[in-house]
């Protein structure tokens, strides 16, 4: 099960469309950088890992489609279908950083349009492979976290769909679980677009994890008496001084977790971080369409006035001293963030910006 | 237009069907105790001052049947009948506040059963009454906290809905707006029963007050961002140190105002006061059913798997040292909680328990 793959026999890009879980797994097919921007877009793939392969296999599909039309203006084609791809989901680093991995690699000068896209999609290949990989080592290292019989609020989806496979917050407790550590999970639900109720609850029940799911109300509840040991989540981008780009309602958590001293942990790949911002406040915060607020229906009857408006920012920001730690797949981090972790991001220069 | 009231003509009592809205206005009529706890229970009626009203109205409703049957015992049926009404919302504290200040006008040695009922009648419709004077006031004392221009989060529903008229935080809104001052309010959506989005914007309608919905998530965003000047909810019970118990995520709400140095105010009726009760962790918190949290529909897909379980608690305690300004209708305190309300309290017996 991946969340997205190349099929080789049809020439094209495979993803779970995740906006049908958990009522229903199946498939989308991209032939296009268009198709794939669009997807991103409307959130059929998402999370942040999930969105760097994403946007490599969308340059690859960009070069091959080019490769066939052979327009003079070919290269600038390419850089604005990247454009798009980028822009598709603004806050998120790993997409741009998929993108521009791929892009590296054409050499504008070159005719060979053919070997150009062959190029492109061995690249977006390795990215995918790459990830799971990189997420494995990911669950390694979060799961040394994690211990026998902890109960952990756990905020959106983090897991398998977040990436290729695996994850990085959920992939943590995933790798606890199999290694016989009694966890459960409570699932906090995560609105607007409930990626814990429907995605992280369906991983759960896929591997067997103990869950329940609550509000993201109800955390505050559990972490005030005394019957959560940890908080875990992911990262859409992490800025240089180790602010937290997250999901909307990752700061709250936090703040809660911390007013109770209990242990906040933020798990990603080296490639969420973003060196180039000094902070949290920098980052631009997508604002997503208001339907996704109000279009809820409980009981069949619709949960706002007809009229309604309402406000979506889909991301916040948890500042630095809130983390206890920053699980990476070249380490954990426990302090002096901004200090570490250029070390680990200058020595690999091929895993940073 | 009132939440509830007695129709003299049905000899029933009328209540508007809150879990109807905000797709319909709609009434239920009540004819026994126990028909008023069934309402209580579905949530049909909901508001720490209403569920007051509501339980006096239960009472009377009881005394109403029993002078009609006549039953030897009727005294025990009595008390079964107010202990059922008390029991079908554990953590408010006005249900059992207004069901013992009808109960205790009724003499058992009297054998007057009619005018027992009549008595009955008359304290329900006076506790009515004296609510709408009550939360009146505490509108006009809250509306002293509020600015031209202030942005306000907003908190569940504790509005008109949640009492006769006026309600309490939301009251203070209504009127610092019939005032003339520029108020915006973040209404939040208030999972799991959304009474923000359902409740609070629709009478945000109903009133003209400029608002926009937030997921519960989106509060710390915008408290961060420096956009909201006050938060506004109401309390379920307060107890003798000043700590809140209310609507699950008050707390969460709190922790993040304070973090930001944004007023956090708490507005309730002296009767919602509970001095036999040190402190908030002392309070049974209500867990609802889990259905409240997985019945969800996002655009016709089940929200959740289909085997998930949930938990629901659906209060939470705010520690004292939260709250910047706790309003109630005699006055606002802003330190020294646990002494203050002493005095309040105690001077007025026949407000407290």
């Amino acid at each position: 099960l991946r969340t997205i793959e190349w099929d080789a026999e049809r020439k094209q890009v495979k993803m779970i469309d995740q906006r049908l879980l958990p009522g229903r797994l199946s498939y989308i097919y991209c032939q296009s950088g268009e198709q794939v921007s669009h997807a991103i877009k409307t959130m059929a793939i998402r999370g942040a890992p999930a969105l760097g392969v994403a946007g490599a296999f969308g340059v690859a599909l960009a070069m091959l489609e080019l490769s066939q039309k052979r327009p003079v203006d070919w290269y600038e084609k390419l850089l604005s279908s990247c454009k798009s791809l980028e822009e598709s989901r603004p806050t998120a680093v790993n997409l741009a950083w998929g993108v521009n991995r791929v892009l590296s690699l054409i050499n504008p000068q070159h005719s060979d349009l053919e070997g150009a896209a062959r190029i492109a999609l061995e690249e977006a290949s390795r990215i995918a492979e790459e990830d799971v990989a990189t997420n494995m080592q990911l669950a390694i290292n979060g799961s040394a976290l994690i211990d026998d019989g902890d109960t952990i609020i756990h905020h959106c989806n983090t897991g398998a769909l977040a990436g290729v496979d695996w994850g990085t917050a959920f992939g943590a407790i995933r790798f606890a679980h199999e290694q016989g550590k009694r966890v459960h999970v409570l699932v906090d639900e995560t609105r607007p677009r409930l990626q814990g109720a429907r995605l992280t609850a369906w991983e759960c029940e896929q591997y067997g994890i103990p869950y329940e799911i609550i509000t993201d109300n109800a955390a505050g509840y559990y972490l005030r008496n005394g019957r959560v040991q940890k908080v875990f989540f992911g990262a859409d981008r992490v800025t240089a001084n180790g602010d937290v780009v997250n999901k909307v309602g990752t700061y709250m958590l936090s703040l809660a977790a911390q007013a109770n001293k209990i242990p906040v942990v933020c798990v990603f790949p080296i490639t969420s971080v973003d060196l180039s911002v000094d902070n949290g406040d920098e980052v631009e915060i997508e604002e997503r369409p208001m339907d996704e607020v109000l279009s809820l229906e409980m009981n069949g009857v619709k949960i706002a006035p007809a009229n309604a408006k309402a406000r979506n920012p889909a991301f916040d920001v948890t500042p630095f001293q809130l983390i206890t730690a920053w699980v990476t797949d070249k380490g954990i981090i426990r302090s002096q963030f901004s200090q570490i972790i250029k070390r680990y991001v200058y020595n690999k220069p091929s895993d940073g910006k």
